[in-house]
């Protein structure tokens, strides 16, 4: 029995919620069939201080599987991030006004980290129980990068966390409501979508060899 | 107190369900909050056909309103359809396996007719509720449209119908998870949804003064 | 040889160019092969006025076919308008502030006028020399709708008028430039494609029966 | 004066021509304004093959910068790629019938390079000019992202080449014809575009401090 750190993000960019605390946190101190145990916490939508607040909350709960969570405004399903990259690049200001460019997150870090979530199961299992998922080749350069930049980083080194990933999860319908021509997905299943990432992600020993590419 | 009939359709173009009859059977018998009771039909995806049967159920139930309901695959929010024009044109064959190309649908009929519902009103309506929703300047040229015509033509002549329209709305999840990318709503949302247009084409008078257009 | 009217506008929406007038105005007194000439119009962004101006230069030069043409930016290819309806709808102000909310454009005018060019023809011929177009089945409800329409209910009572429609066109490449991801086409190839539109509106004497159509 | 090493591919995907290759053998021992020469090469779209030909052709002209140019159908702008990840994930078979999947490019290799390629003064070069264009977060996961890490991944050992990148560019006018919705550009302005990027590349120094993010 593991315990599992689910995080979801504050608002940003104008928006009034962001569904991935939404659906984070009423997941707080759910249990998975083989009784892992997930705890939840809300990262703020700023460079660094994000990773601290993931940081210490690792230090704190000592989880063996950490999955964070992020809204993509403008994405129609669940994407599993495959690769995080050593870069920010801010389009807007954060949450507490910084907007870096082109900054390496790790000084001297390596320029990118795979997943070791079982992405192509995760989408597989998805499909399978009819929610929108694919694989996404690019979780951007701006705070949710980062934060999965910095997560992967410190699972590099911490042998604790053996399973770590991303995944981005589009706007609420509320939230579409007011851009229009935006793709939603309801709560509930966002909440399903993401118990069963996470019943995947435990149960699976070798990903699945069916393609998840693009070709560009 | 009024008949108000909703129609969804078969499923069309390869899916094994269509949204529109999902969510308009669930509804049946179903009442407004003045009484008004709600009759439904399943339309065939065919030229010609689908105008029969909806013509036979008009004669059969009286109806006070008219809703029709397609799917567009596609379509991120509920569409709103403005205007219905005198044209088929198919893209691809109907379930009867016809095709016609830049056929009138009533021989010397009108080239087009307006929705008589509130468009704006409904789309304020659905927004108020946090669902995603805009008028449409297009119901294209295939099946839907068709009916959307000859239902309107029908209108134009026989007074009891007091109220006729055609809204679109997207596929369900579990379409959208065969098609990488497509947008999606949930069926409980595409349900509530139809209620409040019902509600809200029964109790406005006069259309809201507010923009639904485009610039092209 | 008849006299042909090719219309443009002047930048809208704080655009600094029109791509319908740089096409439009490069073309004036070009002769087409059976040796009809064409005469060009600057048409202002403005509803009503617009209108009249199409109206005063078709009473001076008398055109037996009147082609307009409009920027709609965001489509990636050229667009043949099937379909004009009677209604303003104004997404923003025109030139001259005006922002009307579904007014019709003729009181008392048909709902809509189906294009009299041969759009399918149109399409084929612009394909056959490697140009991306297709028929659209809504030019809107701002001021290129407005001018369709317009023109559209003169030639039913003007008789000497052969032939008339509306086409749009996609961004310039260097406004594309300044709209991430926005498509583009070059003036050259716009210019060419007018050319080919216009030779194939006066040499058809029959539609192509091919789909333009769609399914929503 | 520097030889610079410009590289196209063949057709796939069912195209029967490929803009990359379209545009590149058209400069030819062109000449930047500081004398430098483009030597250019066809690469065959497989995998394993299309980086022989490349290490092959860097061993016979040894370039001090290479710039490996490929085809983005669906994007609609010159997208200057960011970043190479080390894996194949093929979502078809590649010319020669091999699609492999979450296959390591070079086996041990690091997780991505970044380009060397002064990226966004290339993106402001261009605008500057009217040609639309961005940075690109992903090259995809197919051939175009396998020569992209191969490339960079010979440059990391081979200190001759001092600069080294990738750049996707649209389909061409006659592809977009058959494909309805497809965004396009002329072979002339790709070929101004690439000649703009090479000498950015080979003239800046220190790039520029301008977002070129994604959120997402």
């Amino acid at each position: 029995m593991k315990t599992i750190l689910l995080t979801g993000f504050e608002p940003f960019g104008g928006e009034h919620s962001n569904p991935s605390w939404e659906a984070v946190r009423r997941l707080e101190g759910k249990h998975l069939h083989d009784g892992s145990r997930i705890v939840t916490a809300l990262l703020p939508c700023a460079f660094g201080a994000a990773l601290d607040s993931l940081s210490a909350k690792i230090r704190l709960v000592a989880p063996e599987v950490v999955v964070c969570v992020g809204q993509a405004g403008g994405r129609a399903d669940l994407t599993i991030e495959r690769v995080a990259i050593n870069v920010d690049d801010a389009p807007i200001a954060d949450n507490l006004g910084y907007q870096p460019i082109d900054a390496p997150i790790v000084a001297a870090g390596p320029v990118g980290y795979f997943s070791s979530l079982p992405i192509k199961a995760i989408v597989q299992a998805l499909h399978a129980k009819g929610i929108p998922a694919s694989v996404s080749q690019t979780a951007g350069t701006y705070v949710c990068n980062h934060v999965f930049y910095g997560l992967m980083h410190m699972a590099s080194s911490r042998h604790a966390i053996q399973q770590a990933g991303f995944v981005h999860i589009p706007f609420l319908p509320e939230q579409a409501a007011a851009h229009p021509g935006a793709p939603s997905m309801s709560l509930s299943m966002m909440m399903e979508a993401l118990m069963i990432l996470l019943e995947t992600s435990i149960s699976v020993k070798h990903d699945s060899q069916i393609s998840g590419g693009t070709t560009h």
